[in-house]
Formats: structure tokens, sequence, C-alpha cells
């Protein structure tokens, strides 16, 4: 685990299968980020020496200076073997393994990759890999050798991702980027051969700036499983475990022994063991999204079912509550004397038109200051477990301000907020209103609710275990 | 039915409920938009006269030109009876009224809805709403009193939208827009007192340049969804309708009474009757935008559930396989010696590490050559139904001609064919070169999934029917 630590904070790298002649190989994309976007002092290793962007290149990680944190290995699988000993030899503690060609492959790849971990752990080398893109941590560290031009990469924040697969954890960095929604780190684990995902989990559980683990895994090796739900056992308590599991179908099952030869196993009692030890299941990318932007917020506890739901648009109040009632989530009726006292505090004009039945719809008349009051009162009643907010900057009364003022309200209560507003350009200011103080928002209303239903499980869980009453 | 064609295309327009002192009331915004957006003949009215914009405002419908079209009536709701009463006797064919104040309120609003429907028909007018927002013709008719500088509008396509709820059409206009996707008109049909959803559908049934239909629905009144089913009949076998019904849990049915006093009836009979009819029915806003996307294209039939998958990336094409059978769909397994037949046409150097089981993994080694040649083997399997292209631009080998190219591979066969490509600014050129040649692009797995979703309902429907084989 102490290569854990060294291998996501690096201060000198080595990059071994730099090529001196196709600027474009993986080894030498890795290079570059590492010393140039990263800052890192980086070694380029190759047998035939010579030059790569003016830096000397080392004939071998033997050959290169001692001060090395951590080498990332990029060259052909049967090489893999002899450089890992030379890295064990020197003392050196973390490795990347990026190369294919071991047991996804069969045969005799499977006894390659038995020999890599057996190296590795004589050595006590923490290793990540093979079959696999490797680390990225914002600001720090990038071995991932897709071109910064081709994939976005997001801003330094509170997710922490594991991936059995490279391009998902791919898309999610362009995704989590689009949605302005920061990562402590993204970490490709591919045959996962020595260090696991239950490793990494554990890892990140310790830290202090991680506030939501989220990973994408397809299979679990012999035992593994097992493993994984003690670990997730000990971290759930103190912050939330998100998995995507792919695999669930016939056809997933197939294609995924083609593509990290685990064993996607069954599916009722994988989902059975995650519910049992607090793991936030998703079903899909959106609740993938949904979940992690939520629990990055360290949202308050939610600690009933029931919403109370202010909108200025009918037509949304009516969608959101079924999306709730989809989820087994309630929009209780206010009763009239509940109705009265919201109504008391909206502009006089447009007392007549709005409703406060629940979900209160404002009318596209409403204006901020209605929208913070009406809140402020729904917040106070007993019935009310969170409040979501449907938030159209359509209607004209509606400023740039709303964000910051709404949010403001709700920090002087202990429920849980969410609101929706469309994730556009022209509305950054409201968004970055709301997300910097606290309220994540959803770019659907089907994501808003997401949100609710996530830290609604994540609550009952804790409420289950004794943790919060 | 004439006045809707009409409404839809008018050369010369009225506004009624211009202010002479404020020129942000809704009024003032349709006068401008009308006027000098969709740049038509139009007279301001208000009793006051004077002058606004440069342009004469006449005191009431009776005193202005008698070449009009159009009038869109925004003034209390109290003063509409007179305003409609002098539109017949002027011979107005068609008339939009955005005036809240109606049976949504109850009591004497009920008695002037009932009122103003007798005028309307005693003179053979043809009146959308009252309580909407009226009618959006991309390059021709804009009444939604939303300035334009907070709602994007889409452009001109052939999706025909329909909705009871203007909040509700309002942010499909901005998504339409963000997503490209085109429309023919958008028309926002509020408390529906005379015209129905249903007289719409007919009448964008019949327009040639109307590929699908869209319609958001809460309710229906007495009797009218009996006539719905009866139009909706006619219309299915020439294009697809599409169905988003709001109100249907509890809290829903609750918001739906406050919002456009409709019933929003059982849930089952419902369903079953879209069913019967043809009637696509989405069931939240991801598969309003896949199918009305989808649809647009005039995708060639999926005659069967069978799906070949092409992808760049193992874990995708996981959670593609995932995806379709939570639809029902199949991802068939191909034999060796398909998997021989499409192996064959690989570059050499990747034949080994690509997989061709379906779904098929070209890996991110795979260029556009690949690409192409494995899909021309794919598209002549008799297994294969339609073909589901993941296409992460992320693989260094895949260029920016790659949607063109591809696109003009499925040409040659059919057999439905969708992409994933994720929609961002940068990909812009591979989107295009998809979607101009007739593949439609989702922006998620699963939306390219629901697309396929989609299309392979619709044809079933045609099967059963007899219009498809």
């Amino acid at each position: 685990m102490s290569g854990l630590k060294k291998m996501l904070n690096p201060e000198v790298t080595a990059v071994v299968g730099v090529s001196t002649s196709n600027p474009f190989s993986p080894g030498n994309v890795i290079f570059r980020k590492l010393c140039f976007e990263n800052g890192l002092k980086t070694y380029p290793i190759n047998p035939k020496g010579g030059l790569v962007e003016g830096h000397k290149v080392y004939r071998s990680i033997e050959e290169a200076p001692s001060d090395i944190d951590l080498v990332v290995i990029s060259v052909p699988a049967k090489y893999v073997p002899e450089v890992l000993e030379q890295c064990g030899e020197k003392g050196i503690k973390s490795v990347i393994v990026v190369s294919g060609g071991f047991s996804e492959t069969g045969g005799t790849g499977k006894t390659l990759q038995h020999e890599i971990v057996e190296i590795a752990n004589k050595h006590k080398m923490t290793m990540v890999g093979p079959n696999c893109i490797g680390v990225f941590v914002p600001d720090r560290l990038d071995t991932f050798f897709l071109p910064s031009e081709r994939v976005a990469r997001p801003r330094k924040g509170t997710v922490a991702i594991i991936s059995q697969s490279g391009g998902w954890l791919i898309e999610r960095l362009e995704e989590f980027s689009g949605r302005d929604v920061g990562i402590a780190a993204a970490v490709s684990i591919g045959n996962q051969a020595q260090t696991k995902v239950a490793d990494f989990i554990e890892f990140f559980g310790k830290e202090h700036s991680v506030n939501v683990i989220l990973a994408y895994i397809e299979g679990f090796g012999k035992d593994e499983g097992r493993h994984f739900v003690k670990v997730a056992r000990k971290i759930t308590p103190k912050k939330p475990i998100i998995v995507l599991k792919g695999g669930e179908s016939e056809a997933g099952h197939r294609a995924t022994r083609s593509h990290t030869s685990s064993l996607a196993g069954d599916i009722a009692i994988t989902s059975a063991a995650f519910r049992q030890c607090g793991v936030i299941q998703a079903v899909d990318e959106d609740e993938v999204m949904a979940y992690s932007k939520a629990f990055s917020f360290k949202p308050k506890p939610m600690k009933g079912p029931n919403i109370g739901c202010l909108t200025v648009s009918g037509g949304h109040g009516v969608i959101a509550s079924d999306e709730a009632d989809s989820y087994g989530l309630i929009f209780p009726s206010f009763n009239e004397e509940e109705q009265a006292f919201l109504r008391e505090v909206m502009t006089p004009a447009y007392q007549g038109i709005a409703s406060f039945r629940n979900p209160c719809d404002l009318t596209g008349s409403a204006s901020d200051i209605d929208y913070e009051r009406v809140l402020d009162r729904m917040l106070q009643l007993d019935k009310i477990d969170a409040a979501l907010l449907l938030l159209l900057p359509y209607a004209p009364g509606i400023s740039l301000q709303i964000g910051a003022r709404v949010a403001n309200v709700a920090k002087g209560y202990d429920k849980t907020v969410v609101a929706y507003v469309p994730n556009l350009k022209k509305y950054e200011v409201i968004i970055r209103g709301f997300e910097l103080n606290g309220i994540p928002c959803g770019d659907t209303i089907e994501e808003a609710v997401q949100m609710l239903n996530g830290i609604r499980k994540y609550t009952r869980y804790l409420q289950r275990i004794g943790v919060v009453k």
C-alpha cells in the first residue's frame, strides 16, 4: 500500500519503451506528458540509447539514476519480466505495466502474467496492470497515452475513479470534465494481476481529499469478491462507494471474457453482496454521473423519502413527480394550512396563480425573492426530508443570482437540497452559484431525482448501521 | 383544419395586448418577434392607440386593416371574449389565446373558457389555447414570449412537437437546438379548449415535411381519448407518433390537476391504447430525444431484434450488451466461420488482438479502414437486423472522416444503422459525417440503443399491420 501513495504522488519517474524513431508511440506520449505536462523529472529508457525530446535516453533501468519513484513500462509483453526484475533490484517500489499480451490473450500470456506477479511480490513492488492505461491525478500525474487534444481531463476534485476498462474511464474523464465535476484520481487497473480494485478502494478510503469512490467492475477473480466485500464494509460507513457492474447480460458475459478475461458472476448474488456492505450500485452511466456528482459535494443526509418540490413550470413538476415515484421517493401532499403558510410569502399579485400542493408551482411569473422565501418556509415543514428545486432560467423574473441566493437559504437547514438547471454555458453563473455554495445541480430532472435517490440510499444504509439516526 | 394551415403559415398578423409603456410585456415581446425576427406584417393593438417600436397602434381589431391571417391575444382573461367576437366578425380564421385565467383556475375561469369556445365555433375560427405560449415555426413564426436570448430555437427540420406544457416545450427547443435536431413546428396547446392534440396530429400527419410527431400529454378530456386513438390509427402506418405521458404517479396526478386541469387517466389503459394504435410511448426525456432524433432521419426498418455491434473499446461493448438486453434486443453470438469472415479484412497486425464474437472489439489500434471493412462484412450476415457502431474518437487511428466513410458503407444495405459518438464540439465533423449521410448519432451508448429500440418497436407495429414484411 505504501507503493500506491508513491505511485500517485511521485517525484521522479522513468518510462521504459520510449522510441527514438516514432514520436507517437505510447511510450513517447507518456514521456512527454510526465515530463512537460506534469513537470516531473523523468528518464526515458531504450536499449538503443540516444536522445528523445532533448533528453538523454538511458539503455536500461539498471543504467538510469537511482532516485526513481515510479516506472511506467510500455514494451512488448515478453520483455516485461526482465525490466521488472531490474526495477526490483534497484529498490523501486511502484510500477505501472501498460503493455498488453498477458492473460487477456490466454495461453502463454497467462503464464507471463503469473511470472510478473511473482517478480513484483518478491521485490515487494506495487504493480498496476498489465493491459491498462495507468493513472491520472489532476495537475500531478498522467500516464494515459491518449493525447490531451483528443480527450479532456477534469479538474482537481473529490471523486476517485477505478476502472477495469480503459475506454470507460476515458469517457468518464471527458464527461466529468464537461460537467465540471472534479476528481482526486483516475486509475485504470486493466488485468489487475497484483493490485486489485479492493486495494485502491482501501487506499482512497483513507485519503481525506476523497469524498466518494466510483468503480467500474466487470467481474471478480477467485476469492476476490469476498475480499472486496470485507474492504467495502470498512469504508462505506465513512464515505460512499458507487459501483457500475458491467457484463450482466448473456452477451455482456461473452464480451467480458474477450475483454478482461474476468468472470462476471451471478448478478443477483453480486447485487445482494453490494447492498449488504453499503455499496451503491448504479444501473447505467446516467446514475454513475448523478451519484458521483451528488456525493462529491458531501451532501447532508436525507433521513426519509419525502421531497418538497419547487418549480416555475407546471409540466416540470408533473414529470418530477413521476420520476420520484419510480424511485420510491415521495412528494407528500401539503394540507390547507401548509399551503397557506407557503402562499403567504409569495408576491401578492401571483398568490392566486401559484399552486402549493407539492409540487409547488410558482409559475413563470415568479422572481428570485419568491423562490427564496417559499423555499425558506418549505424547509421548515417537518414532513419534508429534502428539497428538489426545478429552476428553469427561462422565466424572465429569475436572475443569474438565483443560485447563490437560494443556496444561502438552504445553508440554514439540515436537509438535503438538490437543483435542476440545464447544463448550458449561458446558465453557468446560476450553476456555479448553487455549486460553489454546496448544492449539486442535475442536468435533467431525472438526474436531480437520481441524486436524491442516491443520497437517500446511502443515508438509509448509514441509519441501518447506526451511523446516522 | 384550414385554420391550422393559415395559423402556421400567416402572411399578416396582429397582436392584441401590446403595451405602450412596458416594452417587456408578453404582447410586446411577441410583437417584436413577429415583426422583426419573422419579418411578418404585424399590427399592434391597444385601446390607447399611440406608437410601439415606431409602428402605429390600432385601438381595436375592428379598427385594424382587414388582411389579417392570425391574431395573437395577450390581454386579461375577461377581455378575451370581446376581442374574439371582433375577430370573428372581421372574418379572421386563426387565433392564439396566450392569456391565462381560464379553466385552470376553476370557477368563473371555466365559464369564461366555455364562452370563448362558443364564440370561436360560431365564427368557424381555429383557436389555440388559452393558457399557452403559442406556436413556433423555424424561420417563419414565433409567438413564444420568451426572449430568444434566454431560450435557443432549433433549426428547421422534420419533427413536429405538440405539448400541453409550455415549460416542457421550451426545454425541448433548447435541447433539440443543442443536439442539432431540426423541427418542423412546435405548438403549445395549453388548455386545448377548442383545438386538441389530436387535431394537430391529424394536421401534421398530412404534412410531407414532417417525418415524426412528438406529443407531451398530461391527460385527455371526456371522449377525447377515443378521438385521439381514431386519429392516431390513421397516421401511424405513415409516420411514427411518439408520446410522453405526464402525471402517471399519484403526486403526478395531483400536479396535473393544478397545471392543465386535465384528468391523467389510468396508466395501464392509456398505455394499452397507445400500443394498439401504434403510438410509441417514451418513458422519459432521454427516450423522447432518442426516438425523435432517430425517426427524424426516416430510418430503414429493423425487421428483427438482432444487432451486430462494432466497437473500439471492450468496456463499451460490454455496456452496450447489457443495455440492449434490458430492452429485449439481442447481440447474437458469431460462430467461428462468421468470426473468420470478419477477421479476414482487418489489418493483419491487429487480427490477433481484435475480437469478433459480437460485440466485435476492433481495439484502440483500429483505424478507419478496419472499421469500414468489418462493418461492410457484418452487414452481409443474415443473422443481423441492425448495426450499432460505438465510435470513440479517442482511438488515435480513428480520423475525422470516419463518419462519412462508414455512412457510405451503410448506404449499400437495407438495414438499420445507428452510431454512438459523444456530442462534443471537437467531434462535430464526425457526427455531421454520419448524420448528413443518414445515420443518427446517440450521445450516450444508452441513447444509441434506445434509438434501435424505438425503430424496432415501430417496425414491429408496421409488420403487425402488414405495411412492412
